[in-house]
C-alpha cells in the first residue's frame, strides 16, 4: 500500500473498502481495520454505483474509498469521481500498482506490445468479442491480457480453465484458427500477493493444472522478442516452451490471397486456348496475369486491401471471358 | 512510494536511482538519500544495460534499484532481472503506480478502450509507425497513449507541441485523414506530482499552450462513451469540447468501396449499350450489378475484405467488356 494511503486512512472519518472489483482477503481487511480510527464499511457494487451514501457522507467529513489496484481501471470509480467533482466535493486519488502493468512486468513481457485488453465472462455467447479481439491483436503481433469474470455476490471467479475451454469452443464455431490446444498462454495467479504463481504453457498443458485461489488472468502472447521468451523461461513455471502464437495467424486478406491466387491462375490457363485467335481479348488475358502478380506483391508489401482488390479484379477479368464462352465462372 | 519500498531502502547496502526512464526531481533525490543508510548512486542507462556492476554488487549484499513508476514498463529493467535470475541472484520487485494506468484514470477514460501504446521520438522519420498505430487504434475506436522521447544525457524531453506538429507533417505525406487541426487530444503533464495538470482540446488549441516542466504524454481519444466525455469535461482543463476522433476515420477498405462503387457503376452503365444485342454477355452484366451490391452489403456487415474482393471482381467483369470493345478500362 502507498505510504500516503496509510496516513489518509488514519485521518478519515469513514473508510469504505469496496468488494466488487476483487475478492477481499480477510488478512487485508484486518490490517485496514487496524489503521482506521473512524468508521469502517464494506462497499458492494450497488453502493458505489448508486453513490448517494458515499457522496453525502463526503460533503461534511473525510471519506476514503479503498480499492485493490489502480482504482480507475474500474469505470464505476471514475463515474463516482466525476459526480463528486460536479457536486463540488473535493476528491484526491492515491493511485497504486495495477495488476495490469504488474503482471506484464512479472512475466517479462514488453508493455508496448500489449493490445486491447479483454474480459471473458462465464456466459459462452459473450466470448465471441474477446475471441475476435485476440485475433486482431495476434494479427498485429500483440499480446492479449484476458481478465476473468468476478461476481462478489456469488463469490464466483471464472476459472482460467473454463475460459480456455470457452475460447476453444468459439474456435470450433468461428474457425479463424486463432486458438488451439497448442496455443501458448500464461496464467498469472494472485499477482502481488505472497502466494503469487505464474504458470505458462500450451492450452493442453494448462488445462491439466489447478491454479488455486483467485484472482487469475490469462495472457495470450503475440510475437515474442527473444528477451521475452528468455524472461518467460526464467520467471514463470514453464510447462512447455514459449511459442509464437502470431506466426500461424493469417489475416482474412492473407487467407483470401492464398485461396484465390492459385484458383484464378488455373482459371486463366484453362480459358487461354479459347481465345488464342481473338486479338481483341489478348489485352484482357495479359491484364489478368499482371493483376494476379500485383496481388502477391501488394501482400508482400503489407498492402492487404490492394492485394484483395487486385485478385478480385483479375478474377473478374477471367470470369468474364469464361462466362462469354459458356464456361462456369470461378468466383 | 509504497510503504514496503521505504523499509527496503533503509535496509539496503547500496541504493541505485536510475535516471533514464524519467527525469529525477531534486526533491525526490533528497528524500531518498535521507532514507538510505548504505551507499547511494545515480544509475544512467548504460549502467543498467551493462548491468555488471549492479549484478556483482547484488551477489553479496542487498542492492536496491529505484525507478519512477512500475519498473518493468522499461524493458531494460526486465532484462536485468532475467539475467539476475539466470545467475541465481535472488530478486524481489515492489511494483508501483504506472503513469500509464494513472493518467488514463485521472482523465476518466476507460482502460479497456486503450489500444497499443506508442512512443514519438524527435526524429521525424520515426513518426510514421506511431501514425499508423494511431490510425489502427482509431479504426477500432480505441484511445492511443503517446509517450514522448526522453534523453537523460541531453536533458531533453520531447515537447507535446513538437510531437503534434510531427503527426500533422506525416499526415500531409500519408493522407489517411488520421489527424488534423481539429483532432481532439489530451496532454497529461507531471502525472502524480503536486503540479499535475491535464489539458485537453483540439490540436490547434493545444499548439498555443505552454505545458511547463516534463514529463508529458499525449492521448488521442477514440470512441468516447458519454461518461468519458463527462469526465474529460469535469476533470481536465478543457480548451475545446471533447470530440470523437474515430467518427471520421475510414479504414482503407471503406475508402476503397466509397471510391470504386460509384466508379464501377458508371463504367457498367456506359458499356451496357454496346452489348444490348449480345446474349452471351448478359450474364456478365447482371453479375457485375450483383457484385457491386454485394460490396455495399458486405461493408455494412463489417466484412470489409469480402466487400473489397466483390468490388474488385465487379470491376474486372466490367473492364473485360470495355477492353473487348476497345474502351479504356476503369481500374
Amino acid at each position: 500500500m502507498p505510504s500516503e494511503s496509510i496516513k489518509i486512512i488514519e485521518k478519515a472519518d469513514l473508510v469504505y473498502l469496496e468488494s466488487f472489483t476483487s475478492p477481499i482477503y480477510v488478512k487485508h481487511e484486518e490490517e485496514i481495520k487496524n489503521l482506521v480510527h473512524g468508521d469502517f464499511k464494506i462497499a458492494k457494487r450497488w453502493m458505489v454505483e448508486d453513490g448517494k451514501e458515499i457522496l453525502n457522507a463526503s460533503r461534511s467529513s473525510i471519506v476514503v474509498l479503498l480499492s485493490y489496484g489502480d482504482p480507475y481501471i474500474a469505470t464505476t470509480h471514475i463515474e463516482l469521481r466525476t459526480r463528486a467533482r460536479l457536486e463540488d466535493i473535493e476528491t484526491k486519488t492515491i493511485h497504486s500498482t495495477s495488476a495490469i502493468t504488474a503482471m506484464i512486468g512479472e512475466i517479462g513481457l514488453q508493455f508496448y506490445k500489449v493490445g486491447k485488453i479483454v474480459t471473458i465472462m462465464s456466459d459462452k455467447k459473450s466470448v465471441t468479442t474477446p475471441y475476435t479481439t485476440i485475433f486482431k491483436n495476434l494479427i498485429e503481433g500483440l499480446h492479449s491480457i484476458i481478465l476473468l469474470e468476478y461476481n462478489e455476490d456469488q463469490n464466483f471467479f471464472l476459472d482460467p480453465k473454463t475460459a480456455i475451454l470457452s475460447l476453444l469452443d468459439i474456435e470450433k464455431e468461428q474457425k479463424r484458427k486463432v486458438v488451439s490446444n497448442d496455443t501458448f498462454a500464461i496464467v498469472p495467479s494472485r499477482v502481488g500477493m505472497k502466494t503469487q504463481k505464474i504458470t505458462s504453457g500450451k492450452f493442453s498443458d494448462l488445462l491439466k493444472m489447478d491454479f488455486g485461489e483467485p484472482p487469475h488472468s490469462i495472457i495470450i502472447t503475440g510475437k515474442l522478442h527473444f528477451t521475452e521468451s528468455d524472461a518467460i523461461n526464467a520467471l514463470t513455471d514453464c510447462l512447455s516452451k514459449p511459442a509464437d502464437n502470431s506466426n500461424d495467424i493469417k489475416s482474412i486478406s492473407i487467407q483470401m490471397i492464398e485461396k484465390y491466387v492459385p484458383m484464378v491462375r488455373e482459371a486463366l490457363n484453362e480459358i487461354k486456348p479459347f481465345y488464342s485467335d481473338a486479338k481483341e481479348f489478348q489485352d484482357i488475358l495479359q491484364n489478368a496475369e499482371l493483376y494476379i502478380d500485383d496481388a502477391e506483391n501488394f501482400l508482400k508489401e503489407g498492402k492487404d486491401e490492394n492485394a484483395v482488390l487486385s485478385i478480385g479484379y483479375a478474377d473478374g477479368l477471367v470470369d468474364a471471358l469464361r462466362i462469354a464462352k459458356g464456361i462456369d465462372p470461378k468466383m
